[in-house]
């Protein structure tokens, strides 16, 4: 159902504060986690779950480094391992509260779900977080309650726009006669698209006379378990010259933006999305970051009613038999080696 | 569960509109339905169920006879032919949506869930709509989280007017004491009653002597899946001549209504119950329907209460061994109907 | 699951008055239930479950000692035993419902949910009823969304004050390294605990000089399915003396108290929770009793948080191996014993 030797995006820096009660819990691939920052303000990310009784740990109380259950005092330390246990000198070696590797990296906070042993940084997917120089991105989070495979696949096809996003990064059909250039990886997939003499998007259109066109670029990489990392730009269309006919465009660059996001699936109902998204500084201009975040914080409310709907029909019939057309490729291609590597893990777990 | 070859009510006409939003959704027999009108004013029922991906039509546009979903823009004429795939000149033969049968009669929007060419809408259930020029009737609708089975033996056996409505229709035990003369139908049955001498209706007895007496008729027609057609007449009590033993009351006709009701199964858990109530125009009294409409609505949200209790005690215990008693027979006949109806239809599916 | 042959509360008398409508519903042990009391003041306790076609009886009304289903009108007499079926003159035998012994005790009404033959009001718990001329009580209750084992479990292990009543009962991790005396019993356990020189509970330590300490004295009865009858006394340590190593405290007794706990399991995932505490008329105070209220009420919303939490917790594991530890003593017998008596119970039930 899902990878375990992945990174899992747990969430943006800031929400895990140094305050005494800075203990947040997640859902991520099926497991129920609490984190918190140790004085020294790494993250510790372990399952929210007393190894004596069950009880959450996330009820518990930050002690230093270790995390106290506040329901008979266990204490773990920030590895997991029980260091106290009230009333009794012996601590039985089995008193262990799993733990998770963590990295953060591009103010977010990544947790390696599988074998400890294999957590390698270098899988961690390549973003521009809000603190990097060159940008000026803001951030949100919206809870999506559908599978993640059909983000994914929502996130591979981006002929969507035109539909799902008519009333704001839509307005021109154009995506859908657009041959995108998917290139797969060992874990994801990245995917490029030029279009070419193209209205601006509808939440944009107001700034520019109705007969201006641009050309538009995206470069996307998807990465397992539901990253999808967008360099996105807007050119002026070269009138003069007219549109080049490949390759990049031979306009004016007016606007490069970045948005990072990552999807953490939950549960096989729901996900935790985590976004941003802003224009370069060279290319910034006053107001236009509030533009841009109103216009994905919308967006998103678009794709999660379809998202939500669709899964929905979904369960109601698994069985039914879909029907598929060109750019299904994209999507057909990810969700492929999405499974290849799912049952490469499952056949790991036999050996 | 359900019978499929059978017209299933999925609303009153003006809950679907010609605006260009109106896409309503319904739950019908285990089906998700989208429906909306065409230009010229028909209605079409649709899978609410995208061919491509799953993704509800219902959150698609209507874009004048035809429906596209605004998940890839797959667009779908009104006979459920896909017509367009954007980015894809060829149209798979197997992209399509199913779509139902629709009749619009008496203001109400009849589908039907089975097989095409069997559908006939002379199996229609004969009411009086709102339209109807000879009565002033007044419209509503309520859902009610029970199963229909539940739905047609409280129709079916109206002595629970007594006990269930004894604060609006009721106001008296006699239908008890009262044989009703069940007639079965091939897809239903047809119940006659007469009430002598009885006081009025709770929710009319201020309007008269306490100690003035009626007569009361009522000609239901019980349908499949689950329409109640109801005449209801009163009439003054024959004080004189005493009231006639058998057949018509002797006394002066005072109110003639009819009250026309169309439960639809949603699914094993829920029913949508429209319905209308109100009096001919010849018996109609200044303030009259206002009575009526407001005593109708304060009973069926009495059925609703016993209704749903019933229907989650039953799924506490399902093998629960019931005690029966002699007004069970009009239940029992047209539930027996309605298992040899369902078993045919099963049989059909084989064979 | 559940111990049938078993007393369980079915709430305070007070919540069950004369009032016409008063019927009151419980889950108790996976069973449906209405209580009402009968014109000489006794309780009746009913299946909440018509025998013809499973109405809530709770939707019924009262008629003297008898209640009638106002579904079709059928009449129970407080055995249960079908007194009128309206419109038939012949009451089948097997029209029927479910009756329950009932004895009200200590302000308390108790249902015996298993073989009537065996129902022996000796087997209720000894409690003091607000109504105890010598105790100044004041009650409550709370619905908790967990399994009863875990109260069970939470309730003999008196440790956990130090940690989920951190604000509250505690103040004080002495509990911990203190060793509580468990009698195990037929139906139950006593335990004692006595903690000497230890401060105030946090709720009251405003109330004294920082410095000052206390002997605790805890006497707790347990007894199935899930009661807990405390005994709690505060002394003055005797500072002059020194605090006995063994046996009563040597200082002077401050505060007495007596507090009653029935926890009724409703099925196997919420329990009803109905409690007293209040002070000996001899050691009350003024402003004492609502400090006592205050605090406990607080303090089981802590113990609501945990127990849900961990319900939850155990829910997504069940199979999760767990880690025990010395204080599990209490728990470990206890539990012991109800599975001893829970499986004596189904060996009857086949024999």
């Amino acid at each position: 159902m899902f990878l375990k030797n992945c990174w899992y995006c747990a969430g943006w820096d800031h929400e895990l504060s140094q305050g005494r009660d800075a203990l947040i819990t997640r859902r991520i691939a099926g497991e129920s986690l609490v984190l918190y920052r140790r004085p020294d303000g790494g993250v510790v990310a372990m399952e929210d779950r007393c190894c004596h009784r069950q009880s959450p740990l996330s009820l518990g109380r930050k002690e230093g480094d270790a995390l106290r259950c506040m329901y008979h005092g266990w204490k773990f330390g920030p590895h997991g391992r029980c260091v106290e246990i009230p009333g009794q000198t012996q601590i039985p070696e089995r008193a262990c509260v799993r733990t998770f590797p963590v990295v953060e990296r591009d103010n977010w906070i990544w947790v390696w779900m599988g074998d400890p042993a294999k957590a390698d940084a270098d899988l961690i997917c390549k973003a521009v977080g809000p603190g990097h120089p060159d940008w000026n991105l803001r951030t949100s989070k919206v809870r999506v309650n559908t599978n993640y495979r059909l983000e994914l696949a929502n996130l591979s096809d981006l002929t969507h726009i035109s539909w799902v996003h008519d009333q704001t990064f839509g307005g021109t059909t154009v995506y859908a006669s657009t041959r995108p250039k998917h290139t797969l990886k060992p874990r994801g997939m990245d995917t490029e698209i030029w279009l070419r003499g193209v209205p601006a998007p509808r939440f944009a259109q107001h700034l520019f006379p109705p007969d201006m066109v641009f050309d538009l670029y995206f470069l996307s990489q998807m990465s397992f378990p539901c990253n999808f990392i967008l360099h996105f730009q807007v050119y002026a269309a070269n009138n003069a010259a007219g549109a080049a006919a490949e390759g990049p465009s031979n306009g004016q660059l007016m606007l490069d933006t970045f948005s990072s996001q990552a999807i953490t699936p939950c549960d096989a109902d729901a996900v935790d999305y985590y976004y941003s998204w802003g224009a370069s500084k060279a290319t910034d201009a006053p107001g236009l970051g509030v533009l841009l975040y109103e216009a994905i914080n919308e967006a998103f409310l678009e794709d999660k009613r379809i998202l939500e709907g669709q899964h929905q029909r979904i369960k109601e019939k698994p069985d039914f038999r879909t029907v598929d057309y060109a750019h299904d490729a994209g999507p057909g291609k990810l969700l492929w080696l999405l499974d290849k590597l799912l049952k490469e893990e499952a056949a790991e777990q036999v050996a």
